[in-house]
């Protein structure tokens, strides 16, 4: 996901997740020292690639609890950093799964053991691997320690126990998202706008939103009714978010995402703007071209255009807002405070804000 | 690890760990249904990795937890099989990093995975990677849910804190072992003995012995006392173990280990026999030999003669025996009933057998 900075949970909540990470990775290191340095450069490395995030989930986590009335931020701080080292151990695996070397312009656990390795003089495909390796490891350990972080949250037994359950749904529901996304990787055929929303649905929006959400309400002690409410805005927001996501990688600046607007269509990525190109007579002007690994920009633009006068970037758009207007719905329910409502409804705004 | 089997748990015990991981996985694939055909596929082949081992570090936990007076067995069975849980997430994980596509004579998850691939058209570099993003994501499923199974073991509040602790002592010291393994394998110098040593235990004693045998000490309401002895034991036993299959790997014959008795020499792996040898005056007879991935039949016996007159099997089989004798000492405390012991020392018999 990538986006404008969203401001909904005060920058004081921000601060008290970044003190929970602070305090893991600390201990974390000083407990690895005994295990020699490289070890603790292993929680250092794995550390650089936690912090430096918009904290998103953890964001989903308190604005839900607070915004149900709860009180206890030290707890809320935990549940929202355990999700954010589920994110990390994510992405550092599906790097892996990718063979990026790099995320938000700068070396990921893999190009940083892969520089390492380079910079000993060991040569490039061992260098690689040795850096995927490195990252193996690392995912496991924010893996396995984002569980951890839900125990040490003091929250009772049986709110422990479900918190722990949603975090299972988040695991559950990416990895099948993952292992879709391998696949379609694979195929020959490119998948439909459905297969291609229900992938971007488990493997991200589900942990992103959906849960962090959940997590959120259930901490705060809500009705299961308002549970099931945040957790269905969460679905539909998420899948709108998505979409967005798609958008902006072909049609974004670099300054709104962070990242070059050329690596999805030189990816060839399958985005639901690419499994719409495919159902439209467009598609042959532009086949040869997406996936283009040398894709000039010329060509991009090309592409970009075609995708427009298509009426693809329309529809993409149009099923973003339509999603968008379906989460909204759910926070009409009477168990949704006004004030929770008035929370969340501006990050509805600023997923159309961000196609228009 | 290889070996003959242990007998010092009933095959009682056993079911019960088997039942529990049944149960899970077809919980597990019941979930995954919903998430399409492919996903159980996944979980099977989790599945099929999990079944088929000689379901070691359940028996340690089991063992410790029946002779320090346990008798819920059903809630040993659940701490057994996260220790089973998390052993095959180490090996599927590991498998990955070393580029290994069968384990025990079968293709590992990464090869069924690669295997599909190839028979569905895609050529060999992707279709192995494509063997490893399962793996990755498999291993992670894995992982996650050793620690869901401590939490469903029933035990208390206090008791399941401290064996999730030591479910994060093993993972921590595996991967601090995975790690200096990765490196051992890039490095131009070969090892010591002592780093040999503390790799091996780092990344397989620790969660294979010490922490399982810990774990069920504990949640037999074990002293602290009984707990730190069973760990010692655990500790210097698991060693002892890991040297034999050091040897075991050279010397042994393929109806004990079940692989190949050419890997570790072909591979060049860094073994205590390996870290020795290179000690001694023979080391330039072999040097070349050693990590050679052609290596002939006659060229291995001709390693093997030479590890054996420089006195590097020797020293290795006095290695083993040594650690044997340590461990046996730390079973000697009056903290450790006798049927305990009666029930564990075959283990070190065991050990010394398998070397001589």
């Amino acid at each position: 996901m990538t986006g404008r900075e969203l401001k909904t949970v005060s920058e004081e909540r921000q601060a008290q997740v970044d003190a929970v990470l602070d305090r893991f990775f600390s201990l974390a290191k000083n407990r690895a020292l005994s295990f020699g340095p490289a070890y603790v450069r292993l929680w250092e490395t794995l550390e650089s690639n936690t912090v430096g995030g918009k904290r998103f989930r953890p964001r989903m986590v308190m604005t839900a609890y607070e915004g149900l009335g709860g009180t206890d931020f030290q707890a809320s701080a935990y549940v929202g950093a355990a999700f954010e080292l589920l994110h990390t151990a994510l992405i550092v695996h599906d790097d892996v799964i990718d063979r990026d070397f790099s995320r938000r312009g700068g070396p990921n656990v893999s190009g940083k053991y892969r520089d390492i390795a380079t910079t000993a003089g060991i040569p490039l495909p061992g260098a690689e691997h040795r850096g995927m390796s490195a990252a193996v490891i690392a995912g496991d350990l924010a893996l396995f320690n984002s569980l951890r972080l839900i125990d040490r949250s003091g929250a009772s037994d049986e709110v422990r126990a479900r918190l722990l359950e949603i975090m299972d749904d988040a695991l559950f529901a990416s990895a099948a998202g993952e292992l879709i996304d391998v696949d379609f990787s694979l195929a020959t055929a490119l998948p439909g706008v459905k297969d291609v929303l229900t992938m971007e649905r488990y493997k991200t929006a589900v942990y992103s939103f959906e849960c962090p959400l959940q997590a959120g309400a259930v901490l705060a002690g809500a009705s299961e009714k308002a549970v099931a409410c945040l957790g269905r805005f969460g679905r539909e927001i998420g899948i709108a978010y998505q979409i967005v996501d798609d958008l902006l990688g072909v049609f974004g600046t670099e300054a709104e995402t962070g990242k070059t607007t050329m690596g999805d269509l030189r990816e060839g990525k399958r985005t639901v703007l690419i499994a719409h190109a495919t159902t439209t007579e467009a598609w042959p002007l532009i086949a040869e071209l997406v996936g283009k690994a040398d894709l000039a920009h010329h060509e991009a633009d090309f592409v970009r255009d075609v995708l427009t006068t298509s009426g693809t970037r329309q529809f993409a758009e149009g099923l973003a807002r339509d999603y968008t207007t379906e989460a909204l719905t759910h926070l009409r329910s009477r168990e949704i405070p006004a004030a929770l409502r008035a929370e969340l409804e501006p990050l509805a705004d600023d997923v159309l804000s961000r196609v228009r």
